[in-house]
């Protein structure tokens, strides 16, 4: 069997060994799974920046500006953080340049593993897949909210853990943490989510559908893979 | 009510304020479990230090010097870091200083709380009480291994988060992923831990006695508390 690793936030991966290993970026609310609907949905590429000049820099260049700061779609950009906006047909056969704070970071911070892949909900079947085949240990790498722990990172780590059990089994605690997570609430990730403080948050923005959405389970057969600077999908 | 929070590990507990808020610090296997032991039967005060010498130059001056390195007693030391050993006649009526390595970073990076009590499932319904009567906000800051999230201590989270329900709510996901964990193995927390990382570790040492005692609920009713560098009991 190989093996599989949590890394609960950002702040915590200097403690994993990346190296030969593949690490999987998830920020269900709402980087990853915006990335996945796009990817699957006819978008060229995907180029993730931190700062919003550098955005601004790749829109001149022709590329579809994306992204939010505190919630609200950043002034002048093409589209906010809603994988709707991804899905529509002003990006597709585009590319997208995104400026995430979590997303970004996570992307980043995993430089230095074999493969980069990223993982939402959307796609979980899809990553399965390619993992069980690949042969190699996994870093689930959970962006979270600034830096802290959430819930609906966690709660895809747990679910990633359960459909890989046949290949990999968990080394490390916050592993075993984060499926006992998703045992506990495997029958409604939903309402669990809704309790969560990203949802409350991000319920005063009026996203309940973008919440909804991104809880969906294998909705696109899509490896949306990070090398060189962007995201592309495997094949 | 009152808020409750969780710091997974003192790696993260900068993104906690600390000012006016109770800090209880957990380290079940094995470092608070053996202070509230020895508090609850006679030790005087506890010295926690994090190097072999800080804990050499007290047993100069008359402290029983207890600790581990890699889960053997340090050489010329009077006692290791099994509880039973705090509740020996050696122990009684007499000071111990002690090197940990999570234990002690927990306890130093809770400096700046109102208060820093010393927490364990050995003292749990103490720890509660106490809380219940302070109206204060509450920070579980679990000491982990290494700087790395573990099972039981955030088990212990989630048992505090779930006796202080009538008194004070879950603020932030951490908090709501150790109440899920802590409910999803309520019936045999013994059994949860023993998949841990930690108890697989130490089962090389044949402490499997200390492991099972470190679970026991409610043995003492104690409520030790970190003030001006050494451990007392409150009163």
């Amino acid at each position: 069997m190989n093996k599989i690793e949590v890394c609960l936030t950002p702040e915590l991966i200097h403690q994993f060994e990346l190296e030969g290993k593949i690490v999987v970026v998830v920020d269900i609310f709402r980087a990853t799974s915006c990335m996945v609907a796009g990817m699957a949905t006819g978008v060229k590429a995907i180029h993730p920046v931190a700062e919003v000049n550098e955005c601004v820099s790749l829109g001149a260049d022709g590329k579809i500006m994306a992204g939010e700061r505190g919630g609200i779609k950043v002034e002048g950009f093409d589209i906010g953080n809603s994988p709707f906006d991804y899905m529509s047909d002003q990006c597709c056969g585009k590319e997208v340049a995104v400026t995430t704070t979590n997303g970004t970071l996570a992307i980043v911070k995993s430089i230095g593993a074999e493969e980069i892949l990223i993982g939402a909900f959307l796609n979980l079947s899809a990553i399965q897949k390619h993992i069980a085949q690949s042969k190699k240990d996994v870093i689930v790498h959970c962006a979270g909210w600034k830096g802290t722990v959430n819930l609906e990172d966690t709660l895809f780590a747990g679910a990633l853990i359960n459909a890989l059990e046949k290949t990999h089994s968990i080394e490390g605690d916050p592993g075993i943490i984060a499926k006992s997570l998703y045992d506990h609430h495997k029958n409604d990730l939903t309402k669990a989510t809704q309790a969560s403080s990203h949802a409350q948050r991000l319920s005063n923005f009026g996203v309940e559908k973008d919440l909804e959405f991104c809880m969906k389970q294998d909705e696109f057969d899509v490896v949306p893979i990070f090398e060189n600077g962007s995201i592309s999908n495997f094949n």
